[in-house]
């Protein structure tokens, strides 16, 4: 099973990339909050193909139906579910992939899932199209968080070769997540994004593709969000995270750079006491969680998006019917580089997971 | 909450450091399991402190005691609880972590947490002997999992800057993982065991400590475990990693390293049909996983551990009663460096969330 | 919330009676099923409104659009969702059932749970419409079941004093179940329907509605569907039972009637080994569940439906607003008696919970 | 599975009734909460046996030892694990239930769960035994449910033929549960008692056994606890209630007595608004619960006890491993009514799950 996550609030994921429609249920929603829709479209939008040259060129319009849990323009408290129907859909182009499966893609390990029975047009239920609805939930999710002053914010770190500046871990701003979020190409510094740009480009040229790390931040979160052992935060976040296509790593803090620091330097001394009865850490090597719960700095993570596995550079594959070795030429279209589109996506996650989080903190009574 | 984790079988662990005892709950067990109890005795005595120079001085003797389901020496079916009882504490040499927390430690978050009432002696619920169920929980697993020809092995990758050898990400074996299980520093290389340790004496001569990286490696799993979406292995898998403290990281496959790769590179070519109909890749950099689900290849991943949080060198913290700054010198027995001690755990928990992947797998019907 | 049921195979259903649509997403499905919608349009129609006096006269065409996990007619295995969308509503007649609630209904607990933002109209998710998503994907569950020899039947029992001959416990046939649920008025023997027909058309003319009891029951399952303690088959299937609007009591066997008996006459003794090694019983006072695990007898129970809450007569309320007294008509088009059309959703309830719990048993690994 | 109850506060019960020992886990406590110990044991030994002629004569002192969760006489938030030691077993008593099963009773649906593994000693995992873990949770939630002025209680309804006075669905008071509460045979009227004990009397020197209705009520509870659909506090309720050994029906309000009713007899009126805000009924006929959340309104529910299954008296069975019929007599110590002992348990079962769903009602954000 597949479609279902959450613990205060649910999230149900459906869908194909070449079926009737692709969509989800959000249970758990707080009734009385007034969605805001345009706050949905724009997040909608910055995660859209077909804006540049290195996206894929399939048109979705992306157009929501909400089917439920709104009256008056608030939530209701009850399930929340919302359709994307596909229409341009281009099934020809992938007319055999239940034979000859994608290196690096689904398509083989999906056929001995589902013993041949799954849809394999365009990837199907595995297909990159159903992050949309996890980023239409998690828009909702944002919208609630803001209203309590916590805010999620992600850029591209790197692609391939070429790095991007990083977050600082304790001065990083929502108005930087704004500013990061009405570019084109999420990045901080513009220029890195050029260079990125060129990557993405050089690799198109070669009908070949990038990867990339996205590095991501929340503020605002107050201490005590999270919980020990199997509920850690983190745990929560990367189960969310790793349920993104193409996402192959996640790490908190200073992540694999710990294995070569020693204690005295990643420990986040705490320096004082501030105005709310919170601990201020002078350095932030644990992003922002310790024991699996939020100590009130920055949450910051990083996120390992591998390069595209369509490409349609001549690949080798087996034909599954015969298990003869054949050349495989993917047609079809697909990006480049599909991390400028991931990094609202895995903000979707990552505001998703927390809001869960965070209304278990909010539920637990004490005396 | 934090006890319970798990869809086809379920562990529970309950505990705190200093409390009556510690343990765990196992529900979903297949009945008529012989249980290995040596093997099981094995795994714990790998995770055992006191054993060299480079783990705490605590002697916990880590005996056990089965209270249910268990029959004539198999499974029941019901559920398997276990406890582990608590001997050798030293309290008063944690007596004040109510006040003045360590850094990197869980000690503030969980006083946000639990609002003052958690019990704080030695970290209680999150220290890292709760992991001792973990390890206790995942040698069953592994029982049931090498019945059916899949063995978990892992391994010290880095210690620092020093780096063993790595699996090979085709040829790995169950021989190896056997070999490496049997060394008291569990590297490929000893030689690089050798500097390893040194890294390690000197940041215990500093009163300092060290971090790592634990390389993993899961052979025999046949194609198609694992889920799309939210049930994908990796998710599974890294929200039990996160479970164990001091894991800041979880990659598969290549990680972080994919970032800078092209498509034409990271995608493993099909190569052939084995024997079984299973297709063979040429190559792994995905780690075994594709979609969320296995393609049959080895399962390689990392995971980062942080230098130990519990340093005796003096460090700066707040007191959380009057806000005022305060040198904390930390006392009590600790690791120096946990990386060894972390490696069976590290396996155990990806032997327990890969069995109840394979579960669900096994039980999905098909015409 | 509300949405979610199942371990195995999930539902989750949403929407509000006079919203956009309902509908359900079913998670979990074998792959490989070829659907048949004859057989669920057939469920469908059976439980739908306006086809005689004794239902509402709200026309629904209750045609349904699947939205995914479907594809060559069979099902993938990834979320199956559907939707049907609400067409002939007329809100105005429930206009302010958010200010004065009707008696027996749920307009003011929705309101003291939601704080006022539920949609109330027509008792929005609270509405009897909502049942028939599951009828949906009971329809679906029962296709499974059937292909098992596993089949599902229910009949009316009573309606006010009136009682309907009662199910053999022992011999009942999948045969008989057809025959009743071909009928529009579904009972064993017509003669009493005729009777309970008056019974409800008195109500009717009286501006008044009538209750009743169903009885159901399941044949071919197998012995060891079920678990014990909190998995225990009763609770699954009370637990979808009481998820249904109007139901307020369930019972196994014999059910109340078992507060009189003796053990010896309430024991069914076990009379031989048949043909599959299963036992067999003299008698089936226990509804075929012992220790919560089916024993291969035919599993019985019964289930109190209340009288419709809507009823035209004139009630006594209270504004929710100002607190003050107010008599209440009862506008809108309901059924005087839910009975007969809920006939079809028991049986869905049954149907789902039975398909969930026998997927734990088959799944269950032995040595 | 079996052994995992609860979405915001969660049940673990594990052990046999001749294994080492019993006990329970519960998670999601709230941190602070101060244990009475007298409060537990007061309804440990409600329960327990031996007490009089008409339970058991097996000596259980059920003294429990608290492993975890506890600290300085408080929860901590963290898991509470407990466990109760097994002493006085027989089992030779019940050396061949794994071979001839006793009639009503689990053996032979555990044989054919697990497959010949259970530990069939006394019944294993199914027997009564296993409610001393629940009782002992729920213990604690009522507490925690007292000191928000909510107050469970119950009595035995009825004996075979032979009523005790019933509940005042409207008036029952916390000061009537706790009179009854003291009672070593708890009723209303002592009156019926004598004459219930003499049934039970009666069916002892006949080698027999007796069952009964218990009728519970719940008082102080807020109106809004519960969910529509899948959470309904019905639902709830009665899946943990079902989870009881021996109950066979679960009904809320007049439950089965509905059946005959006409909708404007089972409508509560509404009549006036309180000094809180709440609407009070005229009536309680829907037992405090509408749409499956409470109106706050007594909750009122039934549930029907079945004679005990293990009886003296020569029975019929087959050989489970000849398939011959044999005459089995049942030896051991058994209750001749299980009714009285049930009583706290009951209460327990209602306790536990309404501080579920009270949780969720009070976590429940709203603009």
């Amino acid at each position: 099973m597949s479609s279902c996550w959450g613990s205060q609030i649910k999230l149900s994921i459906f869908g194909e990339s070449h079926g009737t429609a692709i969509g989800g249920v959000i249970d758990g929603l707080p009734p009385g909050v007034a969605v805001d829709f345009d706050a949905i479209a724009f997040q909608m939008k910055r995660r859209a193909p077909g804006q540049n040259r290195w996206s894929t060129q399939r048109h979705e319009d992306d157009s929501w139906e909400v089917l439920s849990g709104l009256f008056e323009g608030r939530t209701t408290g009850t399930p929340l579910a919302f359709l994307i129907r596909n229409k341009d859909q281009k099934s020809k182009a992938y007319a055999n992939l239940n034979i000859v499966p994608r290196p690096g893609h689904a398509d083989y390990t999906a056929q001995a899932h589902y013993h041949g029975f799954q849809d394999y047009r365009g990837g199907g239920h595995f297909s990159g199209r159903l992050t949309a609805p996890l980023v239409f939930a998690g828009a909702i999710a944002r919208q609630i968080l803001e209203n309590k002053g916590i805010h999620v914010g992600a850029h591209i770190r790197s692609i391939g070769p070429v790095d991007d500046e990083r977050f600082d871990p304790i001065k990083v701003t929502a108005d930087q997540f704004e500013a990061i979020a009405q570019k084109n190409f999420p990045v901080i510094t513009d220029e890195s994004g050029e260079q990125m740009k060129e990557i993405i480009e050089a690799a198109r040229m070669d009908r070949d593709s990038a990867g990339g790390i996205i590095e991501a931040a929340v503020i605002g979160t107050p201490s005590g969000v999270g919980a020990p052992i199997f509920d850690a935060l983190e745990s929560s976040i990367a189960s969310m995270l790793f349920a993104v296509p193409a996402v192959k790593g996640v790490s908190f803090g200073d992540g694999f750079d710990l294995a070569a620091m020693r204690g005295s330097q990643a420990n986040d001394a705490y320096d004082k006491m501030d105005d709310d009865g919170r601990l201020v850490t002078l350095s932030n090597h644990n992003g922002g969680i310790l024991g699996g719960i939020t100590n009130g700095m920055p949450i910051v993570l990083n996120v390992v998006i591998k390069p595209t596995a369509s490409i349609s550079k001549p690949q080798q594959s087996v034909n599954m019917q015969n298990g003869e070795k054949t050349e495989l030429i993917v047609k079809g279209r697909h990006d480049p580089c599909i991390v400028p589109r991931a990094v609202p996506v895995i903000e979707a996650a990552i505001a998703f997971s927390l809001l869960d989080a965070y209304y278990l903190y909010q539920g637990l009574e004490h005396v």
